[in-house]
């Protein structure tokens, strides 16, 4: 092509975009701005890859393991019948005459097409939920803790991840020379350094101590914000536990220590709780924020809290339900109305994700005649978890240049690998991360899509990725022989 | 209470509240002017009567009827047939063998569950939803307008709102002096004013002519423009079409002037089309911005749209499902890029409503097992609601002091009422609208429950109310009988 017939088209290509209202220079900044690794360009790419392999194109790998994201059936794992099948009555109640459906199945979708208007799933519920749900919700987090939960303090949401962006959006200044400053953990679960970028707050990175299992050390959250406080207004605290993507858990004195640390600086405390659970390293228990923070006592009543829920992960992995709650603790009850306001725009979360929350709070008890068959599954899917957990564990530690803590909770691995300088050099080259770089090659060489630390934060000069543990037991030993061979590949190309 | 004990509860008050993070003085001031009026104050009141009932309080009226929100299950209009039974298999696949099940639901749920990872609902899909029922979608559009429509640029979405809310973002500039003008019509559908609020854009109010059955004047576009262009960046108009509250339909020949206006203005255009099935007024047929954009031809490429859609409304009323579709027209690659990238941090839209969404733009097809029933059920709903709009029409008509244009669309009349003076003051002094005044005592006397116009917006001294036209025709009959008494008492007590 000539030089001017490429300027010509560059020439109209400019002309073109001016003519737009939204180009990439006038569109919304905040948007502009924040990223997604978990669903970034990698896994735009194993999305690539797939296509070319249906195609035909010759590949050194069959198919395309997706470790990226903890979406559990995607690779397998099966849905808890008891749940489909309370679902699959709401959504087709004709179901309820099935003579070989069990009564209790029947009896709980009749129990929840009753809180329904008219009694159809297809009607708008409450904006926080159905009543009953959120009773059932309240209930189970009262039986939990131990603690008594209000109903009035709880409400549905579209997933976690709706009612994480609904609460940090309350927290946030309309002022941006003075933004609302919001502490997250690195690495953390990119939703929220996607959040705060589009809500334009101010982020305050406090690091999780690799050296110590991931632990989360409240000096730390002390330098943190002592360097940060000047720049923004502090209002919230995000802590995810168990941890994704480094899978720790956090023991009462740790959660003790932050609550304490929360109310000393005044700060809203937003607990992602979704891998409840979650838990495999022997000795450990999940202890909720709530728990901890009403044995604290009176003395801190006035620490806001906000605690999350989702069916995509447990033992359910209903991704594509959509099906969350959050409890809020301590809030003013003006803030609670106007919280309550803030999400009736958008009318209700979606009536199949609110019946999956409530199997998950209210599900068969012993005399049942679903119970059996739920414990079965809930426990083999638990109990799996568990054993890949520490193989994978166990194996990433066996890799040379490789480390990883282990895998105390949630479903991920964050393992530390050593990159060589020559290969820092050449991702530098090609402008990309070097552990984009690494993990990009990893995916075009043996088809393991994982997700390179730099999309969840790292410390500096240290290097990363995410990968899931959910595969199955022989797919997981298969993809870590792999990776093996690939990393000692690549420490001999670039060493 | 002795006045020391108060100023002593109020002092302990105020401390209470200082001392935590959030407060009404603190919040989000963005989050604090939202206003949602379908969901607002009177229907709150509508759930406590409701409650009151219950417990055996005596009231003039034995049930509360909510003509307030277009909730159509929850008025007694029963689902489509073939949509719950494709959702149903989705969600609770054995019912793929029940011998009951009529194969081209069974080969519409397989074909489905093909598109979702693993097989299975419970995955998390593409953030623009699953790319078969994008596809289906892009031809449903396509055969719709008779112009191509590319299923890359469509993108599914958690009901109609969840997209507009999307799109609106990308349009926001991120500096508060400066901020995005959004042109919408008043009266308006509430989610406009509250997603404007809540994104702090800059509303520039357009008037609806009611002497001219609603009618959009370009005039009047110009004037409202001209009157606000100082005070923003103007970039967006949005149009609702068949009209929410107000059941205008736009002609052809007013789609290409408003098309020109955003044109000649450089607006981006959001068309709420989510009522592209309810038209009711003879020789009046729905006309998509998409298909005279297309029609206007290559002069207007750069003219930028997206068009909304949902499972809410039509015929199928799935408001439960929170399912919907957006269409984007003439966008920047580069900014479609911006606009995927914001939505994966959410996920995925629910797999049950983006299942329901595929039913409504694939549905059977003359020959199939399903088609007579699945026809049957359509045609009836639709003829109901043609029916139900006509008779509200009229009835009102007939109320002295009552005046309603046609509804020719959409699910909702929207009547001017006179309000005499003497209630106007004593609206005053209660602190509330006249027509929110109005609202309340027809409440109160009666259980009818409507939305004020003032929470849609209205000329300045005109008032109105929303009643959707869902209820069953005796209802209807029965409520706007009720409401005529009413009216007749209120004037009389106020003349």
């Amino acid at each position: 092509m000539s030089t001017s017939l490429i300027l010509s088209r560059r020439f109209s290509t400019e002309i073109r975009k001016m003519s737009k209202v939204l180009t990439l220079e006038t569109i919304n900044p905040h948007v502009r701005k924040m990223e997604y690794a978990v669903r970034g360009p990698i896994v735009q790419r194993a999305g690539e890859i797939e296509k070319e392999l249906k195609n035909g194109v010759k590949k050194p790998f069959k198919e395309v393991i997706r470790a990226n994201i903890g979406d559990c059936h995607a690779v397998g794992q099966k849905p808890i019948t008891y749940l489909r099948q309370v679902v699959g009555c709401c959504v087709y109640p004709p179901l309820l005459e099935d003579a070989n459906l069990p009564s209790d199945v029947k009896d709980h979708a009749k129990y929840i097409l009753g809180g329904c208007s008219g009694g159809s799933s297809g009607s708008y519920t409450h904006s926080a939920g159905i009543e009953l749900i959120r009773k059932d919700v309240a209930a189970y987090i009262s039986k939990r803790d131990g603690f008594a939960c209000d109903y009035n303090h709880v409400f549905l949401s579209t997933g976690a991840s709706d009612a994480i962006k609904i609460v940090l959006k309350l927290l946030m200044t309309s002022d941006p020379a003075n933004p609302a400053g919001v502490m997250i953990p690195i690495p953390q679960y990119p939703l929220y350094s996607a959040t705060n970028a589009e809500y334009g707050a101010y982020q305050i990175n406090y690091y999780l101590d690799e050296d110590n299992k991931w632990g989360l050390d409240v000096n730390e959250l002390q330098r943190a914000l002592d360097a940060n406080r000047e720049k923004c207004t502090p209002r919230a605290i995000c802590v995810i536990n168990p941890g994704n993507p480094t899978g720790q858990v956090l023991t009462r004195e740790n959660i003790e220590e932050i609550i304490k640390f929360a109310k000393r600086e005044k700060l809203f405390i937003l607990a992602d709780e979704v891998y409840q659970h979650n838990i495999y390293a022997e000795g450990y228990k999940f202890h909720s924020f709530k728990k901890v923070l009403s044995e604290l006592g009176k003395d801190y009543e006035n620490v806001e809290l906000a605690s999350f829920m989702s069916v995509s992960k447990g033992y359910m992995g209903e991704c594509g339900m959509r099906g969350g709650y959050c409890e809020v603790v301590n809030l003013d009850p003006d803030v609670r109305a106007q919280l309550m306001k803030s999400i009736s725009a958008k009318l209700c979360p979606n009536t199949p994700g609110q019946a999956a929350i409530d199997v998950v709070v209210n599900h068969p008890q012993p005399g049942q005649p679903s119970y059996d068959l739920y414990m079965k599954e809930r426990t083999q899917v638990l109990a799996d978890l568990n054993k890949k957990a520490k193989m994978t564990t166990k194996l990433l530690n066996e890799i040379e240049g490789v480390k990883c803590n282990e895998v105390m909770g949630a479903m991920y691995a964050f393992p530390n690998i050593t990159i060589p300088e020559k290969a820092i050099k050449a991702a530098a080259e090609k402008g990309q991360a070097p552990d984009a770089f690494y993990c990009f090659q990893l995916l075009e060489e043996t088809g393991i899509c994982v997700v390179p630390g730099s999309g969840f934060g790292q410390r500096e000069g240290t290097y990363h990725f995410r990968m899931t543990i959910l595969p199955s037991i022989p797919q997981i030993e298969m993809l870590l022989q792999k990776f093996k061979t690939f990393h000692m590949n690549f420490l001999n190309k670039y060493n």
